[in-house]
């Protein structure tokens, strides 16, 4: 079914546009930044779930639908040092949806939303015989020193995630394999969202580059290697990988890297920082959070432009990672 | 397969998001509205057109969705007084859908996104078996004594619309009976926009409310009654009705008051004005523009709230207009 690719349609678009302003940032980032006020900026994303794409509606309850729509709409919004604000929801309900399915879907959009404090101020409900979508935009705003881009990256830089990989994609495995309930399929439908972590490392000058793992480190970190101009090395060994993939039966004999680095859905930070800061930074974390953040890797201006080296024990593996791959 | 309806589903998620900060307008309008710096707003509108709801694949060229698309937005726009800057496009493409579709798709998109120097920041772009479904997220400036809401409806109001009525239904009724090419359907394709006009509208204060046809004025022009706490009597005999749906055989008896009143996806503003400031306005519009605008009826405080009396040669009629549903 696959007729083009991601970026060919992202292109075609791209090249279409009308100029866009000095100051403002367009298509490339997790959200697009336009200047308001003195110093401060409003960051905005879209995000779109369909039916058989993203979900399949008989395996998913409508109030995790709801909160994950909502969950990977924040995790843009906080990979840009942004806090959310404004909801707009656009829902296409199919015959399948009752009034109830409707009632618990905004139920799940609404725990993250309150949690959160963003105002749902807009939207649009259509009816489809054929398919149920939702588009979320959200909006954020930011302190114009606080935003991180994925072009901030500089050489010498440490890479960074926060959480432990692997578990979201593990989540989707078992619940592909028919199994319901397990927290691994718990990880999958609510991801835990570092908001307050985002927002701290964002007031940090030397967290250069930011932004949220949505396809998988191996393919979303190339957005910042290609948007900053560098290459990158990566230790395999270094990953935090999900303990409770091994100790899972039914996964074994799955590909634990490739999960952890193409696997989808993590919706949590990735980030660089400053190589001279970069310790003291994590101690700093440890005793603010409690958690570890992992240093995984570093950027170079020596290696080639948008790959990744995926490394074992300091030297180069012979694989190539693509990353998790919708459309 | 409609198991509830727009309204109800509008409910539930208007219950359930936190409070909506004070200058801030949510859900109920053509666009919300964020203020933003000193005297201006930002107003931002979302609007979905997705498969066999709100147009056939086949019957529809690439082109003139991405322009319809846009239009329906920019239609939101313009109907609260602001100009349309920056638009956020989230496609989810079909197994039927070509590269070729998908260029031809941007090409009606940009062809009016650039008329209107609106730049496309952002969007999102997925895959599915199942339908064809387009998001488009449209912000807007205005100046805030310029925003013009549904809420803002006076006692003794004239009620004015800008273009004649029931084209772009006619043109529906024509391609569904399996016309390919007619004015009338160009017409429903491309529906001509009041961008300059709307704005000239919103600078005066006289100009009390306005908001865009898109489901027939029998539906829409509720909102504006049920949100000023008004009632209101339309002139059918007032009503300008598209000639061409009279010289078109195909559309021989069909109820014509039906089609102008009805019919939906018109993307024309409709408004009121102070009704001692409404003779002076509509020669000055005139006089700007060289097109009338229409005179169709007033609103009351001692009518019903959000009820429109039909009236024709002054009498009350015993009709009851539903005005266009998609859901």
């Amino acid at each position: 079914m696959v007729i083009y690719n991601e970026i060919e349609v992202i292109n075609i678009f791209s090249n279409i546009t009308s100029v866009v302003p000095k100051g403002v940032v367009g298509i490339g980032d997790d959200c697009a930044v336009l200047p308001f006020g003195v110093d401060e900026s409003m960051v905005i994303t879209t995000d779109t779930l369909t039916e058989n794409t993203h979900f399949i509606l008989d395996k998913i309850t409508p109030y995790n639908l709801g909160y994950k729509s909502l969950a990977s709409n924040i995790s843009d919004v906080i990979a840009m040092g942004a806090t959310p604000t404004y909801a707009f929801l656009s829902i296409t309900l199919g015959g399948g949806c009752s009034a109830h399915w409707v009632e618990e879907f905004a139920r799940g959009f609404s725990e993250l939303s309150k949690k959160h404090q963003i105002s749902l101020i807009g939207g649009d409900t259509t009816q489809s015989s054929l398919a149920v979508t939702i588009t979320i935009t959200l909006i954020g705003s930011v302190k114009n020193s606080n935003i991180k881009l994925r072009s901030g990256a500089k050489n010498g830089d440490i890479v960074f995630c926060l959480n432990n990989l692997g578990g979201s994609a593990a989540g989707l495995k078992l619940l592909l394999a028919g199994e319901d309930t397990h927290p691994l399929i718990d990880t999958h439908y609510k991801p835990k969202l570092f908001v307050e972590q985002a927002q701290w490392l964002a007031k940090f000058m030397q967290v250069h580059s930011m932004m949220d793992i949505s396809d998988g480190i191996a393919k979303d970190f190339k957005h910042i290697l290609n948007r900053s101009n560098l290459g990158a090395y990566i230790n395999l060994d270094m990953l935090p990988i999900d303990n409770r993939i091994f100790e899972e039966d039914k996964l074994l004999g799955v590909d634990v890297l490739s999960l952890a680095v193409e696997g989808g859905e993590e919706y949590a930070p990735l980030f660089t920082v400053q190589r001279e800061f970069a310790g003291e930074l994590m101690q700093l974390y440890k005793d603010k959070f409690g958690i570890e953040m992992y240093a995984i890797g570093s950027v170079s201006d020596k290696m080639e432009v948008g790959v990744i080296e995926w490394r074992s024990s300091g030297v180069k593996q012979n694989v190539d990672y693509k990353g998790y791959t919708h459309l």
